[in-house]
């Protein structure tokens, strides 16, 4: 397991921070890091097109195991090539384990915590956790799946994205360290499983990421961290509970990363707001994903930065995106942000905008997706130049009202 | 008004039938003839950018004036520079006149007279029509509006299409003689205040076309030509009742066609089936349009020539699109036509496509518009060179079964 067709390379260190500048080489190109991972959930962007996220200067997207293994089936996926194949992606991609769906769906997820959402109506579809592993039913018919560590590698391998991820016990809410300590113990033996799968069918095309455990103890997240370091993942991943608020987010990722190998890539799994991009890149997070951005864009909302607001509000704080419904911009000629480069920005208007979604028109997705994929990219690519120059606290006050 | 920034050139006529080929210049470009016009309702392509139009070779689009002029309103459009600026589309464009939809509302309409749909469960719209104009509540609010030929062409102007409409009454199934000879004459003086008022506004950016009337009756069509080719239109739109089948309706095109002015351009509403545009363009038609390839796709259907149906089907008879959700493509790894140069059956598989279809993603309906977008253009072009090439009715195999 010598990853060699992968790397990555730290160009570049903060004198000040964690943060880095990265190069994370796949067989599908080179991410340059800090970066964000768009969701095509279902081996789809929803609202735009493989072209389009180029366009919009995409590295890197990723798709969920949970999702594909239910529909299409990994094993059709595998005959008709692979994701890349499939979806025509060419582009650097990963996978998850499909654990975070089928834990989310049993207890609630850890983003719903974090964001203070506890509550969820949706029908408990987790059945029981054993060591052998999670046995669940399908979203779409109700069948009784089981995924176990090895099967999500398999399911992963014949998926085939570059870089694909553990199997771990995405623990509940509010339990007890006692609970932690011992899902984080069974985590590690998953992991342990995870990697012996991962070898046996290795060829070389994909590398593997280990998730680091621990809830919100420094003890344990120091044990977790010293687990994976000295296992042969080619990055990490942090998972466990981050803790019940934004606040308490910020201590976990500090105390998780503080013993992680620096060498290695690091991604913050389902963490995409603004404000946590600029925490973690500080912490030395690399790369971030999270359904956010291209959500609110099926949703009519349009990602601005304060430039933007300071034009339209009297007191413009805490906010990041507009809402093109909104019938303010009936007759509004300007682009949803005259600073943007994004193809949306170049050719529309908000009264269009505000115009297709009042219509009901599938093309104000599109344009309004697009947006924000830019703009997160744009966000992302501010970012690495700031660290570059130094200036990440000054690039901040840009971003964030 | 001369018409000074338009032009219609007829660069061949077929020595064996009235089929043509033509040069229609406009303000926006060129449209080569014959050629498909595009719904773009409410001033967006269904499931298409103005960018994918352009790659699949689209030409000229077309909006609809009694939508628009409910939502944004014409007045909107106007003040944010016109519709081609609205919507980010640089290229030809027609608005029809409003009539269509007030009258189809109350009367039901004539494509579905043509194509045996005759019950609506809608309820009807329409309240009155004097020799005023049109009085009808809208579908948005049940507010009561009137459109008037001079309405029209006002609402039109605003919008600020290319190729504008002059109101006629599309007269309602199955009435005698009589009410359409009434009727003709009716809307010929619509005709002529559609013509004062154009007139009245005439800056040289757009130009009219009249619509030649008559119903079923071969003295009325005649009565009705002459009227419009001794009226100073650009070009002409057949209307009025096509008949109560297709075989009807060829009659009654040739029937209208025989007598029309055969310097201008023709367009023929609503109707856009192959084998009615092979008929069509034999009797001199220049231009189609139908909301079905777009429709077809967001419903899952992918046009197709019969060379992919003679892969598929011992009795291929009568195949003209596939439906992307039967279970027989869920792992076939070939293109819907591999025969397409459309961006879509370069990309991706049927396999996928169906993929996308079950999991209901809107990529789904982007990948068939394209496709049925560029196969309309792709019809178009065969026919253009087969009128060249006087192998029409050679072409005309290779497109239905």
């Amino acid at each position: 397991m010598k990853y060699s067709k992968f790397n990555f390379e730290i160009t570049f260190r903060a004198p000040s921070s964690k943060a880095r500048l990265g190069k994370l080489s796949t067989p599908h190109g080179v991410v340059e890091t800090p970066a964000f991972i768009f969701c095509a959930t279902k081996a789809a962007i929803k609202g735009a097109t493989p072209e389009e996220m180029w366009r919009e200067k995409t590295q890197i997207i990723l798709s969920n195991t949970y999702h594909l293994m239910l529909q299409p089936g990994a094993e059709l996926v595998a005959k008709m090539g692979g994701l890349h194949k499939f979806m025509g992606w060419n582009g650097p991609m990963l996978t998850d384990s499909g654990g975070f769906q089928i834990f989310s769906l049993g207890h609630g997820s850890v983003a719903e915590e974090v964001k203070g959402r506890r509550q969820s109506t949706r029908p408990k579809s987790l059945l029981t956790i054993t060591e052998e592993g999670a046995t669940f039913k399908s979203y779409l018919d109700g069948k009784t799946h089981i995924l176990s560590p090895e099967k999500s590698i398999q399911v992963q391998r014949d998926l085939g994205a570059d870089l694909i991820v553990v199997l771990d016990e995405c623990t509940p809410f509010h339990v007890d360290k006692s609970y932690t300590e011992k899902s984080m113990h069974m985590s590690h033996r998953w992991a342990e499983r995870s990697l012996k799968e991962f070898q046996r069918g290795d060829t070389g095309v994909q590398a593997l990421y280990g998730i680091t455990q621990g809830g919100v103890y420094p003890d344990l997240r120091r044990i977790s961290a010293d687990f994976v370091n000295n296992q042969p993942f080619f990055g990490h991943a942090v998972g466990g509970s981050l803790g019940a608020d934004k606040a308490q987010m910020a201590e976990v990722v500090q105390m998780a990363m503080e013993p992680l190998d620096p060498s290695r890539p690091v991604h913050l799994l389902g963490i995409g707001g603004i404000s946590d991009i600029f925490y973690g890149v500080t912490q030395g997070i690399d790369t971030f994903d999270c359904v956010h951005p291209t959500r609110l864009a099926r949703h009519g909302g349009a990602l601005t930065p304060p430039s933007v607001w300071e034009q339209l509000e009297e007191n413009p704080k805490g906010r990041e995106h507009m809402n093109l419904r909104n019938a303010r911009f009936r007759d509004d000629p300007r682009p949803i942000d005259e600073t943007c480069g994004c193809h949306t920005c170049q050719t529309l208007s908000r009264g269009y905008l505000h115009h297709l979604l009042k219509s009901g028109e599938l093309l104000a997705m599109n344009a309004l997706t697009t947006h924000n994929v830019h703009f997160m990219n744009r966000l992302l690519a501010s970012i690495r130049k700031a660290i570059d120059t130094g200036s990440l606290r000054e690039e901040k006050i840009k971003w964030i009202v």
